[in-house]
């Protein structure tokens, strides 16, 4: 017996590209999109504390009370009302997004995403029976595109995607086009899904804007400790939303996970009410990284979007992106993600991450890539 | 906007109960599906050193190799060839199960499930529109109806599943009768689910079997290390199925929750290939347990199935599942779970787990119970 269609039909890309990079001895990897540090101390402590206390057992489905307080009081800094009967704690913040289309979307169901977009997106809207649809949400000269995005919604239109700050491009989407775009869902009577994994992650004094507060009623925000903390492997995310919505999503955490893992909650109960120190110092690092690979970018003479938060940039590099990228694992020993599954439009473009690559890497991987190139 | 059709339907009936017990201090919760023991020793040891190790990261999809070799070592042991590439990692056997419904169910398809049941398998077969069919596997004289198996299959029904040792009764399904669900499954060419997860958990000389070795190409064994090693909280589970397979559903994976937690895999690693000795100890105190359990429904004069493995009993104790149960929190500070839930040809009888009741417990929750009873 088969698997259904729709499984089969979904094609993991993007992991070619790392399984032919890490057959690769020596590859500097911009293909990885973590963080390289480890965990702070702190954190791994609370942990060891939770293990060494016997929080072995479920907890309830939406995560235990505390931590669910602690999110909230978190998100609402952001500038809006939340308490923890807002918060559902799940398995990382993929499991946050999956869990809402999975209660949102019936068969047939479209959902917006960008272009260029995180190509795992268009797999979990499939994976559910959605219809993923790829809409370049900014214009060329990079002056959101209204029409595009009001043009691609149709009556099977459940849900828009958000990402801010942004992958691939590093794109922060200012508070004028975020209410431009709250607008739109109101409107059209349409849900926002607000990917914010990357909000803490701000470059040359940025900040960061939740939709939230333009379209409270229509919108679920995504967030996790995964990029903020460094705790990809912990696997622990959450959702923002409504207290009815919470009330029947928790249903699909139930079904896909029984409960989100005990440890991992209260690792990230430090993680949110503990020291933030740690944070500083690897967004330090990462803005670094982020200025380093901009100089290098210019001495390619490449055109990209300035990346001003997030942990990746998607500069125009190549025609095609998927032999551009094979290319440089063998003959240079870089790994890039190429950028069509990103969308049609991103044909051309490859993404770095330098979440996983330090500035002596990225040195020697732009002085491959140069040779490369001749 | 509303969730779908599909979830909105979705009753978490049992939740009732324990929201119920909950709030009566001093009850004796018999409804609660966990075992009251820590996770041993060793393997705190071992997730510990994970996290001072700095395994923070995400894994493959399917989990690190020494811990799917790991797997099929164990599963192995059952008599028949299992290789780590038959091995999926999943979060807990839930996830194993949920995985193996999203990837195979098209809307509409049907699984039967024996009746009585664990009432989340038909939650999760729903939640990703499947249609849950209930079908008492066993008469009332306890042999296996092959004719109501053959019976409630249609050209829909893509999955049988099979629980043995079985929650809610106890029950371990015999060799002879596994073969005749094995070839039922073969002649109808639909897939078996199989779910072992108590297949360490066995009383009085009693040994396990799996379906697998009667139909190898036809079954996706499910199990975890939740049960086995009181591990619920640490959601670590895994699938067996054939490698074709595995390559499908990991994308199921992919898209629901990136990847098993980082360290519980190091955790169920050690579990699998450390000493054996706590396995042994919880087995031998939850045999005194059901062996108590037995003689005080016998005391009652209930009728019941006397459990060879699991956690649980199921014994028949009223008329109204629900009004017992709730009755019996009220006016005696003990929680059962209803039958109905279960399954309709369930009603009458409730699910004693004897997992977080100790002896102590047990005695003085039947004490409240024949008070009760008058």
């Amino acid at each position: 017996m088969k698997v259904s269609r729709k499984i089969q039909d979904i094609r993991l890309s993007i992991r070619k590209i790392s399984d032919m990079a890490s057959a690769v001895p020596g590859c500097i990897r911009f293909d990885i999109g973590q963080p390289d540090f480890r965990t702070p101390k702190n954190i791994q402590d609370a942990a060891i504390k939770a293990i060494k206390d016997g929080s072995h057992g479920y907890t309830p489905i939406v995560g235990i009370p505390p931590l669910r307080q602690a999110v909230a009081d978190y998100e609402k800094t952001k500038g809006f009302e939340v308490t923890k009967e807002n918060i559902m704690i799940t398995t990382g913040g993929m499991g946050a997004i999956f869990t809402t289309l999975l209660g949102f979307l019936e068969p047939g169901d479209e959902i917006i995403f960008p272009d260029p977009t995180w190509p795992p997106y268009k797999l979990m809207a499939s994976s559910v029976g959605g219809v993923p649809k790829l809409v370049p949400y900014f214009n060329a000269g990079g002056s959101l595109d209204t029409g595009a995005i009001e043009k691609a919604i149709t009556p099977k239109t459940k849900f828009l995607l958000v990402n801010t700050p942004e992958n691939p491009t590093g794109r922060i989407i200012e508070k004028k086009e975020l209410k431009a775009i709250a607008q739109i869902a109101e409107d059209k009577n349409i849900m926002i899904i607000s990917d914010e994994v990357y909000d803490r992650i701000l470059f040359d004094g940025n900040t960061h804007t939740s939709i939230r507060r333009y379209a409270p009623d229509n919108t679920i925000i995504i967030n996790s400790v995964s990029k903020t903390y460094a705790m990809t492997g912990w696997r622990l995310g959450w959702l923002v939303a409504e207290k009815d919505t919470v009330d029947q999503l928790l249903k699909c955490n139930r079904a896909s996970v029984a409960c989100p893992n005990t440890i991992s909650q209260y690792a990230a109960l430090e993680a949110l009410t503990g020291p933030q120190d740690s944070v500083k110092k690897m967004v330090a690092e990462y803005q670094e990284r982020k200025d380093l690979i901009v100089k290098m970018m210019d001495s390619m003479g490449w055109d990209y979007i300035l990346p001003r938060g997030a942990l990746y940039t998607f500069p125009k590099a190549c025609k095609d992106s998927w032999k551009y990228s094979k290319d440089l694992i063998e003959k240079a020993k870089v790994s890039v993600v190429p950028g069509l599954p990103c969308g049609p439009k991103s044909e051309g473009y490859v993404r770095f991450c330098f979440g996983s690559a330090n500035t002596e890497q990225i040195k020697e991987g732009f002085e491959r890539i140069q040779k490369f190139e001749g």
